[in-house]
């Protein structure tokens, strides 16, 4: 028989105790996969009071995870611990030692994936980093694998629960931003600061490393145009559902005339669009290729069993490419990215402006539009008098344009407000 | 430099031409992703003279499949003729050769599937075939590699986009099922002789190897429940929506107490449920397991390009594995499958019943339903006197408990016709 292989788990929280049960509970079918047992032999805590629900005897347990990566008894390194430092630290000297890596952290992957990757091609060894983005959906391997042979167009992904579930409050229950992100709050889904969620940062990191993995070029998180959703009105989601769409937080990467644009902004999605129908904390990645055409992924984007699973695939993975002598399966050769500047976008537009309605104001609203070279769709009026709204969808219009036009437009005398402005997505190809 | 790995295509058809196209296009990526480059060398084909767009000489083309499975020369064999033969034996020979096969083949993968996984594991070989169930959707590496450490619960899919295209222009359109088929037969959707799409056999060749797969232990076809859509009517349709279902053609394989119910059959799916959205010719697999929760994927099932797509995935990592010698991640151990009958399953069903309209009549067939076991959950009526059609939803009922139910109405007096039986769907837990 051979030995199992051995594993220095750094973390055991919210996701590494679910993974230590999963080991535990599937055991034979695990050494099945990996053609060789996996034994979590040594398990890194900040707190070795703290009681943990995972069947693993106390002298396993230390504080001292630079000891653990450290060990040559250690085999395989999986880190859960989350945040840049000392994570990064750890990595690589696991990486350096000959040490296969399996990490959830996002942060991390967004911020220094590239040198991580290079670090791992130099040793020879496995990084793998499923579970960093859209926890449980299987999202790396289909890109590095499934597709690898194919020319990905675009990818657009819901990756944030946290905006999801806010926004399916406001169109469901009709609630206000401030009282959806108290419930959301409430039920454990959003943290008490939850600027990196409702300002876009979460999902501009996730952004990053999916414009890293499926178009092959470095990306950082400070690539990505990033919006957040705190602007996003009650006034906003009627309109969406007066117009056929609903309001969604995007994470966008696509390719156009070999530039990636990489953004993450509030979009009005058709309702027949499939990602119109994610709701709830419910992620989903929908990916256009050349051959493939469109694919969409879908499930739990966070939580301890989701992200426990797709790190238990990576380390099943890591280990069998370990006793099978395989060559680790590392990111090389990623060119430098050649960033698409947001202005040069093209999409449709949503605006709503707040006028006093009076004889002439559309006149001259339009002339505003066409004075910049933006074509007006369709317009619909809520309200009367001196409370007007008017929801503006324009044609396709370069970003440039349209901004010169809102610019505009808050001098246009009876225009009160220029409020939302939100891109409409197109349709799937 | 590295010698490239030399393929031998059996069939350059409707998927092995725009395989072709893919790695001459993709090269560098190919190559870059294999470990080493690709080049197609040799490629069977039954007619010489027809033309196809493809950038190769012609000779390199032959009509003698099994010279090339058997020429040293050739280090993998991609299989896209389809049909249990010569393709089995071919497959046979090309692995006993100790020859990575990749193919696309399901018809072969559902009835010999076992056997094959046998001899690639003799041979040490990698025998990958993510093409043959859903298309372009990566399935089969979520399952083997992402899930390996989960426990799988139940897969739902839609796998036939022949019969999801018909029961969308049905729901769309209030086409009939006559007309839904001849309008798919005119778009390509469906062959003249629709029957393998319209009885639900292939989908139940899907069902299998998803069985076999997920659950890890042989289901051959013949143990897929096996229902279509033929019996699908206009009245069905209109009751799914007033109900608020709509109906879809599912494959399931779910394991209830150590025992495995494999099956395909109309169903009424919530509008709610995730696989309610899925339209037209598109296929999705929903996934739940223990620790990932719900999974969704979605794409396109079928077509030249996405099957493509899926057969580059799988010569990749073929090609990688064996530039890298790594052990074939061969399917071993499947158990003998535990097949639980379909008497013994439980659902919601819903039946519509066609009754001449007088007293009495509902208390007449609610007794039926009581003597059963079967408790009625909602009843609408529609139609009166003489062409009265009940509708019915029952709570949960054992299979068999219900068929006894519907032989019993057929013999109460006012009943003209128990029409369609559909099972109805439950929210995904």
């Amino acid at each position: 028989m051979q030995d199992p292989v051995r594993v220095g788990l750094l973390g055991c929280g919210n996701v590494g105790a679910p993974l230590v049960r999963l080991l535990d509970e599937n055991a034979d079918r695990i050494a099945a996969r990996a053609g060789v047992a996996i034994e979590v032999t040594r398990v890194a805590v900040r707190d070795l009071e703290r009681r943990r629900d995972v069947k693993l005897s106390i002298d396993r347990f230390t504080t001292d995870a630079a000891a653990i990566v450290a060990d040559p008894n250690i085999d395989i390194v999986v880190e859960v611990i989350g945040g840049l430092e000392p994570a990064g630290r750890l990595i690589t000297e696991a990486l350096e030692a000959g040490k296969p890596v399996v990490t959830a952290n996002k942060e991390l992957i967004a911020r220094q994936g590239p040198e991580l990757f290079e670090t791992a091609a130099r040793a020879g060894v496995d990084l793998l980093f499923e579970a960093s983005v859209a926890g449980g959906i299987p999202l790396m391997r289909p890109l590095r694998e499934s597709l690898a042979g194919d020319r990905i167009h675009r990818v657009t992904g819901i990756v944030n629960g946290t905006t999801n579930f806010i926004l399916t409050r406001m169109a469901d229950d009709a609630s206000s931003f401030a009282d959806a992100l108290a419930e959301a709050q409430r039920l454990g889904y959003a943290e008490a600061d939850p600027s990196a969620d409702v300002d876009g940062d979460d999902a501009a990191a996730k952004a990053a490393i999916i414009a890293t993995i499926a178009f092959g070029a470095q990306f950082h998180i400070g690539d990505v145009h990033t919006e957040g959703i705190t602007g996003i009105t009650d006034d906003d989601i009627a309109s969406a559902r007066l117009l056929g769409y609903v309001v969604k937080l995007v994470a966008v990467a696509e390719e156009i005339d070999h530039a990636v644009a990489v953004r993450v902004h509030p979009a009005m999605v058709p309702l027949h669009h499939p990602l119109a129908a994610v709701r709830d904390s419910f992620n989903a990645v929908l990916i256009e290729g050349e051959a493939v055409g469109e694919l969409m992924l879908y499930g739990r984007g966070a939580g301890g069993g989701p992200s426990a699973s797709a790190v238990l695939g990576d380390l099943i993975d890591a280990a069998h490419n370990l006793v099978s002598g395989a060559k680790g399966a590392t990111i090389v050769g990623l060119t430098d990215a050649r960033v698409r500047p947001i202005g040069d976008l093209e999409s449709q537009f949503y605006l709503l402006v707040e006028v006093a309605d009076r004889p002439g104001v559309l006149a001259a609203i339009a002339q505003v539009f066409g004075d910049h070279g933006v074509s007006i769709q369709s317009m619909e009026q809520r309200g009367l008098g001196a409370d007007a709204r008017l929801m503006f969808v324009t044609h396709r219009a370069r970003e440039s344009d349209l901004r010169a036009t809102v610019e505009a437009l808050r001098e246009v005398e009876p225009v009160h407000r220029v409020g939302s402005v939100l891109r409409v997505m197109g349709d799937v190809r």
